[in-house]
């Protein structure tokens, strides 16, 4: 399915201050890269590292910044805009948009939805969908097969479940948030009293609340909290395979990496992005603007907005190892160290 | 919903030499942490460093020990007892039988139960559940909806699967289990011989046993075993998104925080506690009563109790490059120091 | 159930060179490691450092190399063969095919089939199932319960889901592939373009193209291209609770253990292996035969085969505290360092 370059440009009229420098008929059948893009496909340039790739480019036509008009108008057609990869954006969603079967709103006969539970108008409910007592699902809502909806959950307007996503009990989703696959929201947190040996469960009474325009990744989990509620706020967007210990709270616009642990009660601010597979452990506080590397572990509160890290760096094996071992030993070196120091300064003073 | 304190007190009554100093008549409606609970709440204080909290608590009665008796009183309503955070964790036992719809034992129309499965009194099965061929469901048991019970699997007595469990062909769970959404016990482990640059695959023929009161976390996997069994003993506490290996064996009450991968043939004693994240290797033993650090790497036995870390402390990320691209040249750095040392002691040798 | 000796090897004798001195009338009935075979058990001897287990072993028989024949001969019944390990291998495979239960290719009456969906022959449908428009299973495939199967999405023929996976809409997966419980294929990549504080959906309009004999362990999650596709190539293994992200490519042969996490765009070569809980960064490329320790983060391109490890050594928590606090000091140590050599080459000088 092929959509007019004008079509596209005048769906994005209206949001964007952008100039179409192209025949408006030409048919687009692709969104692609800059450097694979064919004749007939679509393509951006969102950043001048990039401008070498642009003169070789057959894009029917790409987006660009002010900056780059006159290096693409030199190539042929093109679309300028201030933001071209916030734009670019926006065609990937027009795209979807147009090429998506759109899916009517129905309740799949299969569905089991408990009497109680209220529906609002244009809800979609696939197969082998079970809805508790007293869930409320809001207006065009989708919720993919074999998703469950606890008692009492709430789904908001516009929010789409793919297949197979728990919401536990009293658990609620915000509006027009994207659930992927495998996704359980509402398991119980991780605690327990220790006695005797054993682990005494502490009951989960609270529950899970998050915003809108949250996005949750395949298989991630978010846990109940323990007396009040886990909490993750509006524009929060986790990738897959996140776990989120009960108590956590998640400020605006946060961005996680896939497999990250944030331990219980870690308190992360808004505007924060954490690395793929970092941890934060429990009771921590993170300040607004915070950025986490890749694979750190957070063991303390971080107060001040900034860039942190701490991973070991890789190295060939054999290097690594030598390495490794003599860190080991690191501590008396450094007392070596200051001995070594402490006789340099005492012969200097004899020589002085 | 609310309990009388009384009766909250008198329930525990038989299991605790706990004294009530409060009106038993006082209504609560919720439990909450003592800096939050309001004047028809009940909370708890478990350890001394929070007794700044207690005295400007609204709560309606607070449980202490009787080391803080008196400070508890000076303030209002309290309930003492030797173990604060045991009694607190039972208290949130009680209030979620109160406060939870009982389940009444029933076989949902729409699960799929082979002919020669045999399900004690009080089953409860949910919608979709599919149990194989051979199964046997213990007294008291509960499935969670699209539940996949397999061949020849046993759930024990009044364990409890949430939505969306898988329990593998001949794996066994034990009584009073309880099994988050997503978990999935049985999956083939990770075993393959190489050859000619490609890998066989060799067939994983044994099962998962698991004991009594094992917790599993949300989207969990417990490996079957290659040829005998992967085996989590009694009272073992697993976080969510953990990786069990195949024959991997986890000793008596032994709980690990979410995110933990322990590889093949890894032997866990009882009473270890695994941080969020770490790993342990493959065929490595662990004795009992140790403790491994989140985000630690275990890469061989600890035949010791004790605590065990290991990971790059996290810091600003400019000190962090610095500090990182010098432990890359750490072992020359010995080296050098070594000369240093080397030229002083000559040095003052001549000097003497 | 048990195999004759004899039968079992003739089932092989046509793939292996290999000689049985044992009575191929002696019955099986348990494949078991060499120190833990019984009378009537059947095992193998891969690793000449095991050497010493074989004497002692009470196996009915026992696979040993060549070069363990006389000492496998020395203690009783065997079978030669130059590859004992993949020997065994093919024997987990034929004790598997003959003990497990054949299902027979049937489709569950709950399953719900679009109506363009095309099933090959011998097509086996689990209940619950849901194909999608314009799918299309190959001949002999398998689907467990509660699997998703996408619109226009293609499962080769003879693989075999387990129950509860997910293959998202357009993805492909190639002949004879595994997929293990909770797998997610297909999920949206996580992309967005940053705006004014806040993350604009990058629409992901990629699938995910996955080889012939591919196996991917329990809740690993494969993300959907962006433009164009996620792809796995032939003979790759994925453990369980991995992370794909979007536009990686994964090249033949190539081995993940569990926990790893792969960002986007990264392209791993051939014949590669991952350790657990490793993490691979964006963008980067690995050459083919390259093998990464666990927990290591690949942070730059590696183009030269070879074996690549980065994590913190692990050691009792106080020594670990000491060399972690001097680790943040480590370049000032190194400047120290320098300094002091100085002082003494000046020193030198002098006393020249």
């Amino acid at each position: 399915m092929t959509l007019r370059l004008g079509a596209i440009f005048d769906s994005l009229a209206g949001e964007f201050d952008a100039r179409l420098f192209a025949d408006p008929t030409v048919l687009i059948d692709k969104l692609a890269p800059i450097e694979a893009a064919g004749l007939s496909e679509l393509s951006f340039l969102s950043h001048p590292k990039y401008l070498n790739k642009l003169a070789t480019s057959s894009a029917a036509c790409v987006i660009v910044s002010p900056a780059m008009q006159a290096a693409a108008l030199a190539r042929g057609a093109c679309i300028v805009v201030a933001d071209p990869y916030r734009y670019f954006a926006r065609v990937t969603q027009v795209w979807k948009q147009a090429h998506e079967p759109q899916l009517l709103a129905s309740i799949h006969p299969s569905a089991f939805i408990d009497p109680s539970a209220q529906l609002a108008e244009g809800v979609s409910v696939g197969a082998f969908v079970c809805i508790g007592a007293g869930a409320v699902i809001g207006a065009g809502a989708r919720l993919g097969e074999h998703c469950v909806v606890g008692r009492e959950a709430v789904v908001g307007a516009h929010s789409r479940l793919a297949a197979r996503v728990t919401l536990g009990d009293r658990c609620l989703l915000g509006e027009r948030c994207i659930l992927h696959s495998g996704v359980v929201i509402g398991s119980d947190g991780f605690g327990f009293a220790p006695h005797a040996g054993r682990w005494e469960k502490i009951e989960q009474l609270g529950a899970v609340r998050i915003g809108n325009d949250v996005e949750i990744g395949a298989n991630t989990c978010i846990d109940r909290g323990a007396l009040g509620d886990t909490v993750i706020e509006d524009g929060v967007k986790l990738d897959n395979l996140i776990q989120i210990g009960h108590n956590v709270h998640v400020g605006e616009h946060t961005a996680m990496a896939g497999c990250v642990g944030v331990a219980g009660s870690a308190q992360i601010g808004a505007h924060c992005t954490i690395g793929g597979g970092a941890v934060v452990l429990g009771h921590l506080h993170l300040a607004d603007h915070v950025n986490v590397s890749a694979s750190s572990v957070v063991t303390r509160s971080i107060l001040k907005p900034g860039h942190y890290s701490g991973f070991f760096p890789i190295d060939d094996n054999a290097s690594w190892e030598k390495n490794a071992a003599t860190l080991k030993q690191l501590h008396t070196l450094r007392d070596r160290l200051k001995q070594v120091e402490k006789q340099i300064a005492l012969q200097l003073k004899k020589t002085d």
